[in-house]
This record gives C-alpha cells, sequence and structure tokens, in this order.
C-alpha cells in the first residue's frame, strides 16, 4: 500500500480524554476516531489489525473443528425472558420497541439466539458434538466506558458455542476450546496466561480467563515461576504450611497503647516487625457477625470469606456495629469478643506469640496464643496470595503480574438449555438437555490490549501477526526519481515475499517519517535516503530493539530474507501456557 | 468439508411463510433461519455464500482504490439532526435512547457517520480524491418485511463514499465505482443491468441502479437489444417518432355508445383497434388539473405527468371531482372539458381521426383531430414505454424483463457536506465543500437475488464465484470401506486443486444424496458408489444442464480437470453491461 492511496491520519497529540497507552496510541495512528461514547469508527489502519486478529482467530476455530455462521444483533424480548436474562441482565443490556412496538435488544451475547435457533432441529444425539462461532459486533451499554477499545460499548466479539450429549463431550469440547485459544495468542506472537476462574455459581471447574500479561493491565494475577499454573489474585488459594510452634508464648500480657490504631503505628511504637501482629477484620455475613484474623502483613480476601459460607452476602461491618460487639476501632481482636464467628487464616495455625488489638480502647496485648486465650471457630484460607507464597501447584515461587482479560472459556452445562427447552433424543429416544460451553474472545480488545503491552515511548511495537503492515519502507527523498524508483522497486520485492507492506511516499520530512514509523509500529522498517544510495546502501530498522543495520542496495532481496526471517524468528511463537 | 463436520440442516419442505423462491430455497438449504420480523441468522451454508460475495467486492474495491474501514452500527442522533435526516428520514430509522437517556440510532446508512468523521481532518485538497468503504450489517425497520433477504430490516451491505475537489473528480470517482459494480456482478456470474436511475431531486446525471435479471424481480426494465442501454420501465423515456398524417379527417362526428365505459368495450362495440382511440387521465397536480391524453392501448406514466411540471405532488384525480370539470366517468374526451391543461403524448401528434370520449354521457366521437377540434396545451413524452417502442439511445428493439436492485450508485454533490461543514482547502486556501458520491451494493440481498436468477425445481443452481462448495461429492455407499476410501480421495484430488468441496459422508440413502445435492445447489456433483467403481467409473454431473459424465475412477484427476474447466468456461464472466 502506498500512504498517498491509503488514508492514515496520524496525529501529534492524543485528545485529552485518552487514559491509557492503548487508547492514545490508536487516536495518534490513526486506527480509531470516536463517534460517541463507548462507540468508535474503526479506521483503515485499525480496521486492518483487527481483520488480521480475526483471520487467525477463524483459522484456529475451523482448525478445532467449530463451524462459522453469523447471528443478528436485534434480538426479541421474549427470548430473553425464556432464559430469565431480561430482568437479570441489568442496564448494559440496550432495549427498546421496533415500529411495531415490539421490545427487542442489541445482543451483548448470544447464548439465547443460538438456543432459540436450534432447539427445532438439532435434535439427535447423532448431530452431536456441535460448535458453532461468528466474529460479529456486539454492544453493551456499559454505565463509564472508558479506555477506548478496552472497555467500549460497541466491540467485535468471537463467540462460540458448543453442544455436547454429556459431561464428558463437553469437557472434551471444552479442552479443544481452551487449546485453540493457546494456539491463537501464541500465534498473535502475546505474551499470556490462561487463568483459572472462579465459576463458583455456574458449576464445575472449567472456566479459565486467557489474559495477556500487561503492566498496565486491570486485573492481577499470580503466575508459577515454573508449571503452568496462574490464577487472578482475587481467586488465588493459599496452600497452608503446615506445622506448629513447639514451645506455648509466655502468658498473655496487657499493654497500654494509647492513640495507637493502625498496624503501622503499633510496630512503631513497640519497634515489632508486622508479621509478629495479627490483624483483625469484620464481616457481616448474611446477617452473621463473623471476625477475621489474618497476620498483619497480609491482607483478608473478602471473596473467601464469602465462599466460606456459601454466602449470597459478604461485606465489611459497618463502624457503628463495630462497638457493640466489643471492637473498639483499632483496638480490636479476638479477645473479649461477641463475633458469631471467628476465623483465623490457616497462617496463624503455625505461629505463636502474637501482638493483638486488646477488644478494649487504648490497649494492645502480646503473648497471644490462639488456642490458649481465643476461642476460634475454624482455621481456613482467608487471605489474598502474596508473591513469598509457594505456587499452590507445585511449590515453586510465584510472580506478581498484571493482566488484561481478552478471552473466557466456559462450561454452561444445561443452564440455557434447560431453561429454553432444547432438548435432544438420545440412543434410547430418551430427552436430554443438551450440554453447552460458551467461548469468547474480544476480537477489537485483543487489539488494544496487543498495544498495552507492546509499545515504547515513540509508539506501537505490534508483533508480525497482527501489524496491518509487517513492513514500512520510508523514501525520505520523494522527490528523487533515483530514490523512488529504488523504494518502488523494493516495494514490489517485499510484496512478492507475501508481506504487507506500506511505502511512506508523501512530501514530507524525513523526520515526520521516521516518527510517524515509529508511531505505527510495523516490526520491521526499511529507509531508504539519497545519502546511503550513494554509498550502495539501505537501512533496515528492528521496531522492537531497536537495532538497525546496512544492507546492499543492490543486493536488496537476499539481504532482506535473512534480515527478516532472524526478526520473525525473535517474535516466533513460544507456547507460554 | 466433511457434511459429517459440518452443520446443514435441510429441509423437505418450507414453512408457509416463505413467499418467493429464494426464500424458499435458502430456508430448505439451512441458509438461513428466522429469528424476528425480517432479521435472519446466516446460518452456516448460507454464511459461506454471503462471503464468497463479500470477498470479490472486497477485492474490486481494492482494485478501485478504495479503502476500508469499519463504521459503527449506533449512531447519535444529533449528528441526523444536523443532515436534517433525523426528521425526514420517516420510521425506518429505527430510534432508541441508550442508560443516559441520549438518543440514538441504528445505522441504516452511513453519510453523516463518514462526513462526521472526516470533517475534522480531510482538510487539504492533497487528501483528496478519497474512496471509503465497509462491508458491514445494516437496520432499516420496514413496516413490512418479506421475501426473505430480499427485503429484510437487518442486513448486510457494502456502502462507499467518495470524496472529491470538484465534480469532475466526483465524476472520475463515479466512474471507478460503476466498473468496479460491473466487474464485480460479472466476476459473480451473475446476468445484470446497470440502469439509469431517476436522480432528479439529487441533480446530476450520475445515478444507476445495477438490476440483476429475474422473473420475480419487483421492477421492470427495458434493455436494448443492440446497444447497453437500459432502464427501469418507470423511468424510460419514449422517443417521438415524428412524422404527422398528411390528410385530415373527415369531420367530427358524434356516436352514441350507451353503457361502453371502457377501451376495451369500445372496441368491441365499434369493432376497432384500440390504437384508434384515446384514453384521458385526470391529475391533480398541486391543485391543478391536469388532463392526460394517450393512445387507447397506452398506458400514461405519472411520474412523467409530475416531471413535466416539476410539481411536488401529482395524484389521479377523485372520482367526484371528474364530473365537475366534464369528464363523465367512461366518457371523458379532449372536448367541453374544464381542465387547466391538457396535455398529450408526442405519439398523438402523428396520428389522426381518433375516436374519443364526447365529454357528455353515452357519447364518444369520432374523426377526431386534435389540432382542429381539441385545445392542446403541449405534447411531451407522458406513457409508459412499451416492447416496440424502439431504443431511445440506438433505436434498436427493446426487450422488456424483470430485475432486483442489488446496487445503487449515487453522485451526492455537496448534500451533506455543506449541510454539515466538511470543508476542505484548495491550492488557494479557499474553504470548499467536499464534492461526494455514495456506492451501495446490498451483499445479503445479492444472494438472494443470485438463487431468484438461478434456480430450477430442484433447487439452487449457484454461479461457481458465489457456491459456497463448488464441487459436492456423495458418497452413495458410506458403509463400503473401498467406496468410502476412493470418496476421500477424490475429496482430497478436488481440495488440492484449490476448489471448495463438500463432501456428503452421512449414512443416508442415495435418493436422500441426490435431492440434497440438487437443493444446495454446487455447480459440480461427483456421485461416487459401488456400482460405479465395479466398472471403474465415477461419475459427474452439472448441476446447471443436468448433463452427466462418466469419469475414470483411476484417472480420476486428469478426466475432472478437463470436464471441470469446461463446465467454469460456460459460467465464465461475459460482460454483461
Amino acid at each position: 500500500m502506498l500512504w498517498s492511496s491509503f488514508y492514515l491520519p496520524t496525529l501529534k497529540e492524543a485528545p485529552a480524554e485518552a487514559e491509557v497507552v492503548s487508547h492514545r496510541l490508536m487516536l495518534r495512528a490513526g486506527m480509531i476516531r470516536k463517534l460517541t461514547s463507548g462507540v468508535y469508527a474503526y479506521m483503515p489502519y485499525g480496521n486492518m489489525a483487527i481483520n488480521k486478529v480475526a483471520d487467525i482467530v477463524r483459522q484456529e476455530m475451523n482448525r478445532a473443528g467449530a463451524v462459522e455462521l453469523s447471528l443478528p444483533m436485534v434480538q426479541p424480548a421474549d427470548l430473553w425472558r425464556e432464559s430469565g436474562r431480561w430482568v437479570h441482565y441489568g442496564k448494559e443490556l440496550l432495549r427498546f420497541k421496533d415500529r411495531h412496538e415490539r421490545e427487542c435488544c442489541l445482543g451483548p451475547t448470544h447464548e439465547e439466539v443460538i438456543v432459540s435457533i436450534l432447539r427445532g432441529e438439532l435434535r439427535s444425539y447423532r448431530q452431536l458434538p456441535l460448535n458453532l462461532y461468528q466474529i460479529q459486533t456486539k454492544f453493551r451499554d456499559e454505565i463509564r466506558p472508558r479506555f477506548g477499545l478496552l472497555r467500549g460499548r460497541e466491540f467485535i466479539m468471537k463467540d462460540a458455542y458448543s453442544f455436547d450429549r454429556d459431561d464428558e463431550g463437553a469437557e472434551r469440547s471444552y479442552k479443544a476450546m481452551y487449546d485453540a485459544y493457546a494456539r491463537i495468542f501464541t500465534r498473535l506472537g502475546l505474551r499470556f496466561r490462561a487463568v483459572e476462574a472462579d465459576s463458583g455459581s455456574i458449576g464445575g471447574k472449567f472456566s479459565h480467563e486467557f489474559m495477556l500479561l500487561a503492566n498496565t493491565g486491570e486485573d492481577t494475577i499470580a503466575v508459577c515461576s515454573a508449571c503452568d499454573y496462574a490464577t487472578n489474585l482475587e481467586r488465588a488459594a493459599v496452600t497452608p504450611r503446615g506445622g506448629k510452634n513447639s514451645l506455648p508464648p509466655p502468658p498473655l500480657e496487657e499493654i497500654s497503647t494509647p492513640g495507637v490504631k493502625s498496624i503501622e503505628e503499633l510496630c512503631l511504637f513497640l519497634d515489632v516487625p508486622p508479621d509478629r501482629t495479627l490483624k483483625t477484620m469484620f464481616f457481616d455475613v448474611d446477617g452473621k457477625v463473623v471476625a477475621v484474623l489474618v497476620r498483619g502483613d497480609r491482607v483478608v480476601n473478602g471473596i473467601k470469606v464469602k465462599n466460606y459460607f456459601d454466602a449470597a452476602l459478604a461485606e465489611l461491618l459497618p463502624p457503628e456495629k463495630m462497638a457493640e460487639i466489643g471492637a473498639p476501632a483499632g483496638f480490636a481482636g479476638p479477645l473479649n469478643l461477641a463475633a458469631d464467628y471467628i476465623l483465623a487464616d490457616h497462617e496463624l495455625e503455625e505461629g505463636g506469640g502474637w501482638i493483638a488489638g486488646a477488644g478494649k480502647t487504648g490497649f494492645h496485648v502480646k503473648n497471644l496464643d490462639l488456642e490458649r486465650d481465643a476461642r476460634v471457630s475454624a482455621y481456613a484460607d482467608l487471605r489474598l496470595l502474596t508473591a513469598e507464597d509457594p505456587c499452590p501447584r507445585c511449590g515453586a515461587s510465584l510472580e506478581l503480574t498484571r493482566g488484561i482479560e481478552v478471552g473466557h472459556t466456559f462450561k454452561l452445562g444445561v443452564k440455557y438449555s434447560a431453561a429454553m427447552k432444547a432438548y435432544f433424543l438420545d440412543e434410547n429416544s430418551l430427552e436430554r438437555p443438551l450440554v453447552m460451553g460458551c467461548y469468547g474472545i474480544g476480537v477489537t480488545r485483543v487489539v488494544a490490549a496487543c498495544i498495552e503491552q507492546n509499545h515504547d515511548a515513540d509508539g506501537i511495537i505490534f508483533p508480525p501477526a497482527i501489524a496491518p503492515f509487517a513492513v514500512e519502507i520510508l523514501n525520505l527523498d520523494p522527490k528523487s526519481g533515483k530514490v523512488t524508483e529504488k523504494a518502488l522497486e523494493i516495494y514490489d520485492i517485499i510484496r512478492g515475499s507475501k508481506l504487507d507492506v506500506l511505502l511512506d511516499d508523501r512530501e514530507e520530512r524525513p523526520g515526520v517519517k521516521f516518527k510517524d514509523a515509529d508511531l505505527l509500529g510495523s516490526p520491521m522498517q526499511v529507509i531508504i535516503g539519497a545519502r546511503g544510495l550513494e554509498r550502495g546502501i539501505v537501512e533496515v530498522k528492528n521496531r522492537r530493539s531497536g537495532a538497525k543495520a546496512e544492507l546492499s542496495a543492490v543486493n536488496f532481496a537476499a539481504g532482506f530474507e535473512l534480515w527478516k526471517d532472524r526478526l520473525l524468528e525473535e517474535w516466533s511463537p513460544r507456547p507460554s501456557v
């Protein structure tokens, strides 16, 4: 593509509204333009990147045996009433009436639609398994859309729906999708992890989030340095280390700690490290008061408290209730407490001689032994994982990193097929509900997340598989016939090797072209100027490493081939699941 | 693709609601399923046909220098207020409010969106010309959606928008799109005509409808047998033949015609052919009464009457008004008439001695000479074209045929750019509005119209370029290892020649497979059975001609290659514009 035949409106500055780097760079590189809140036009350069991702997704879905179709964006309300989601989905489901006053919505997902279409005709066990997918535009009326394509209202998604006769089949279908996802993100050249997700209320252990690793990610994930374990921090189990203190501590002793209201102040006041202290947090769990003890340097994980009781609700006890139960703010502890339950984290089984609030204002205690001095209801896994904890699967060390969710695989079971009466007949002519799975990839989100992961101060650094143009040629002297001729010759050579290539043929200063090339982020740059040609050379630049090399202008094809292969090798897929 | 790995739910009968053949066949062939009124799921087989069309559209748009992007489906109301269409578009524009009560609509077309995005940044004459296109889902809330994909509410369209600095440039852009459209429909293997369309109120002669020829089409078009002239019948000009009668007729004579109320009855009563009689129709044209005279065997074209006066409104005069002006029903004529204008069709300049209503109940006149006996205000082109008229361009004979509009090219001028203030700076730094064109192809409609054009009693007959599978292999004896082995061998051979191929490997009777293959409409069928293999042959069938041939099972590849090339040659593009 010649720049002059393309439409590539680069910007020096991004509009102030752009908060994150991918949003800023996509605006500056002319990839997207905002139409209205959370709704973007995919401009030619952005559209190409989206299509590169979509093509690889499509290839791998086909390879995994899924069959492509395309479902409508406008959906009738009645289907959502059948599944129960018309009421439960909330305001993200954009609802409206058509000219005949029929209630409709814009599809944020397509479980209802696919089930309604198949239930009439997917009737025999011989038609199973079946996996149907689409790559299609969705709409979710987010209350606060932001971050460009990371959290838009209108977006492109690949969604697949598998249908099986039983759980075993559904697990095979799930595995095939999991493997396809791993291949997709590997082929795209992205660093990612498949993270076990909490799927408590839906059932089954078969739920994974696929996270692209990026410092700017919204989620924190813990990744094992040795095995393939990875988990969302909020959901990470902590393995108890076992072992107890052999010697009981000296007797409990009250100490006056006037004005000391936090663990930090306590440690300063007594000159002890925080891991010698206890922290007590109070929750209202379905109406019961629960005190939760963790080490002073740990953080209580509210989700674990809720899951421990399998509760509908678990929230922090409001301050006004604390006094009532003998928990004065800043001086609460496991003593003198009127809580319904006192839970302690597993970690507290092995230590002793704790420092904790005394349960009366202005005092703490030391030499606290939980078994001797307190009445703990139970020990459990109640805290957030930290980087010091070992991998719960293999015991190796963990790393905390941040990620962006770009895919989700889900074993649905019979949730929708039972509600919407999608039955098939088995070999014995017995009617049974279809066992389903659903599998999503946010295609437009992948492009934005890819940029969060791959950029520097100068702009985007596209992996070759996603780059709209794997190569950009910079003609530094477009007014020179000789340079332009060589640029076009090289353009044809590179196109001949099946690479997408952009030739910057604008009448602009070299500085503008260098800046724009770095901004646009083609992994390979070929720089052609009059001075280089006089010396018989053309310069090539590896956008990611910044490394430059000089290639013979006369034997460009051979030199480029070698250089390109080495660069692609650096980017080549390394499975990272 | 193996049938057993695909999802291809064929039906013996189409649901009763399907009124036209493409709708019935697309349902029966498992191409579409209805979700709600005018909204269809594109099932895998239908989705493939749509993608085949979209791919060729995309290739030819790119070849013509247009650049692809993708615009949102949800659009803000404010843009439509700027262009004035929020009020004028009517109920086909589906409007709604989002969760923050902002007014939006679903895009039925994208002039407003593209202009709003470009007006901030397409600022210099050096960026022109520019042509941007997308292939995207649109929604028009049709009052009575029907005929499946021929008149749906949700549909896929290719829409392109060109931007030029002046009319000359816009005409070049228009011509490039016109040529691209001709290449697209030619490559798709469809019989079509580019028809000059009435673009009175938009200005310029640059508007064409691209019509697929099909007996079931909604529009009648007149096509020249010699030159490339083609026109929508409603808009077809009729060329006056010139020449006048040399002899004046005998004097006017009144004849009693009791109870004769129509041209047919008059001709029977007097035993004369209808081309000796005059027909008089009455119109209310912006409040004036206009009498229109045409030959008794002709049909008045109301659009021409309206255009003659450049009127806002032209409709038939209601019967109760007819008596007031001396036009008794059945006996009205150009005599004794209180009309504001009497217009006569050009054709009436050359004849004489007409028979017409006398202007009083129960009587007609004969020997009427318009110049002598009536006061005709003007002669003009006022009637519908017929097959007897000569081509207005070259004089050769015309053919009337029916067609389905699948594309429209349009020179917009500055309608949107002026209303929405989309200006660029010319060489002299003068601000000028962008000169626009827009160009649409109904991608999903093309697939349906293709089937209207190409089918028989047994099912679809896909042109090779649109067929989801160019070849279908029928394994008649799937339980025979030998037959199955040969079928798979041939499947691999055909896939190797880059053709999309479907292998019917189901455990079904041969009759079911024959019927389904004809229904699905792959242009080539390869039929493999135990009996044939015993004789060393495999049968091939040309779906369109029905011609069968036997190929050697051993040397299948060579024989198939020859047969295939001959069949594709039959389908090969013949430019038909």
